[in-house]
């Protein structure tokens, strides 16, 4: 195994302490890059996906071009429903479509799990070649949709404002739900162990649409999932769970075997740092829509933000995905940030 | 002036002791009701918006056929941009466009606002004719949107999943924002007391999009503006604003001069008596989806709305409009659990 030459994500996650904080972009391959964009042109996004040496070359281009300290590697939530046999439609400039819903027990019996790691090889494949092209540089972020996400998407059909339709399905038919959620959590297990077998050093479960939960209904349909994920992942390798949107679920899931947290910026880090009592490893939250922002604007919101999360326990990131229209040089003044912060000289650790 | 026979939405924003707590459903006229579909299969938004005795006419339909404790006057927040010069399309089923969207200060000094009144004598008639068809039976709310929410559609020009447009426009010009913010607010504080002066008993303050604001963000484009609309309105009429999304600006907005908060379902009845510190009237939160639930599962959700939010300073609501696809049995059966509900033996206000 390459010993990694910069092992600030680790360490944080674990944390240690540390000179600054790491940091990384939801979405930071893809989008708003411009040898993406040419990728796009030349090959669809299950072709991107679905091909190694593409996923590799996509994931790698902002370590080289904007400096994060991690890679996570090019794929997409929904990889999973469609292992499990759905179809899924995914069309440039819109959402997913998934034309045939869960509705029923039946439909969820049809889903596959037995075989999932090998219907998901290519994504193995993606993260072996990689942790091998990364040579050590940093390190490699793996991933997965949360149960209650995919839940949406797959008896939704597609985004939604309200997802209605999939909190229906779980309030009228709760059994048919829990059985549903259980089957993805088992598939997402194995197929998260399967990317840390691969070289994933660290893995984040994206809950995108847990903020759509009220607090009681977030303990039922995700709250307990995230948890089985945390618990079975852990010992592999250090997970980070983000619930997009629910801060309230914050002193619940510091108690779960997660190492890391993401919050949006619906929070302050004053108050994040007080629902989770300071126990645990803090990601987020910067806006993403700052990035528009005048350079020096960015610059100066990152130092606040440092300054108010502290150096410890905290990766520096955005609250959600970077927006496509995001200049380049842009979200390199937010790394750039990171990277050249300074604590202030009456800086405490919080 | 007729006596209010019903003034149990009146009673909760005073803080006054009712035997039960007020209800009533954002967007309940409308949407899901049939005689409403019937309505918008013969009249195009803006003749239904603009036509007094047919605002009169969708108004009162929830009162009578689903029992609600209040009126809130048929109309659209998109009134003042359309008023103030902004040119505002509506089609069915598709979110609203403003074609020419506001981006420097020359479109800013455009819009007008001095005889914003006389633009909007559609609203005031309307609500005349609808208090004198009411008879006193319950009262009349009128409403606005919020100086930041109008912001977002007359910058960003339709709905959006991150309002960049808008945001940018904010934190690039700032000046500019608040220019605009301030003339919104002038425009919208005229507004609201001749809403009242034509017999709206209470005002609502919508800020549907404040919640994709930060908490320092949200003390910077929207609290100074909706103070302000609280400060000249609650002189003439209780003031209620819904910050939709914004939980964290719970302890600032209670200390304003509105009479009550709205908030939706992403915190617990608990979280919000805390942050207010118990001091105000709380309206909300069910989720609107659950009213898709059996209705014995809404009966009995809502009286445990109602146990965890206490009888008094509470008005019963959903927790944002309801859905289009919710049928009229639940709604009623929503509303009829609030007027059926019984403080369980142990109960004690909170």
């Amino acid at each position: 195994m390459t010993t990694l030459k910069n092992d600030l994500l680790l360490r944080a996650l674990k944390g240690e302490k540390v000179q600054r904080p790491p940091v990384w972009m939801m979405r930071q391959a893809g989008r708003y890059l411009p040898d993406y964009i040419k990728l796009r042109k030349k090959y669809d996004f299950f072709t991107r996906v679905q091909t190694p040496e593409l996923a590799c070359e996509i994931t790698l281009q902002p370590i080289d071009q904007v400096g994060v300290d991690a890679a996570i590697i090019f794929s997409d939530i929904l990889v999973i429903p469609q292992a499990m046999g759905m179809e899924v439609l995914m069309e440039e400039g819109r959402g997913p479509l998934l034309p045939k819903t869960i509705s029923t027990q039946q439909d969820i019996d049809a889903l596959h799990i037995d075989d999932i790691e090998d219907r998901l090889s290519y994504v193995t494949k993606a993260l072996s070649l990689t942790k091998q092209e990364l040579n050590g540089r940093v390190p490699l972020i793996g991933f997965a949709g949360a149960p209650w996400t995919l839940l949406c998407y797959m008896v939704e059909g597609k985004g939604s404002k309200s997802f209605d339709k999939a909190k229906q399905f779980c309030f009228t038919t709760p059994a048919f739900a829990h059985s549903l959620l259980q089957k993805i959590t088992d598939a997402t297990i194995h197929y998260l162990i399967a990317q840390v077998k691969a070289g994933a050093d660290v893995i984040q479960v994206f809950d995108s649409w847990s903020g759509m939960l009220s607090p009681a209904d977030f303990k039922i349909f995700a709250l307990p999932y995230l948890t089985q994920i945390a618990d079975a992942v852990s010992p592999h390798a250090p997970v980070i769970l983000f619930p997009k949107g629910s801060w309230y679920a914050l002193p619940d899931l510091c108690n779960t075997s997660a190492s890391g947290l993401g919050i949006d910026w619906s929070i302050t880090p004053q108050m994040a740092r007080e629902f989770t009592n300071n126990s645990i490893t803090l990601q987020g939250n910067f806006d993403p829509s700052r990035l528009l922002a005048p350079i020096s604007e960015i610059k100066k919101s990152v130092r606040e933000m440092i300054d108010a999360f502290g150096v410890d326990r905290y990766i520096a990131n955005l609250g959600h995905g970077i927006l496509p229209n995001v200049p380049v040089d842009h979200a390199r003044a937010f790394v750039d940030a990171v990277k050249e912060y300074e604590p202030a000289p009456n800086y405490t650790t919080v």
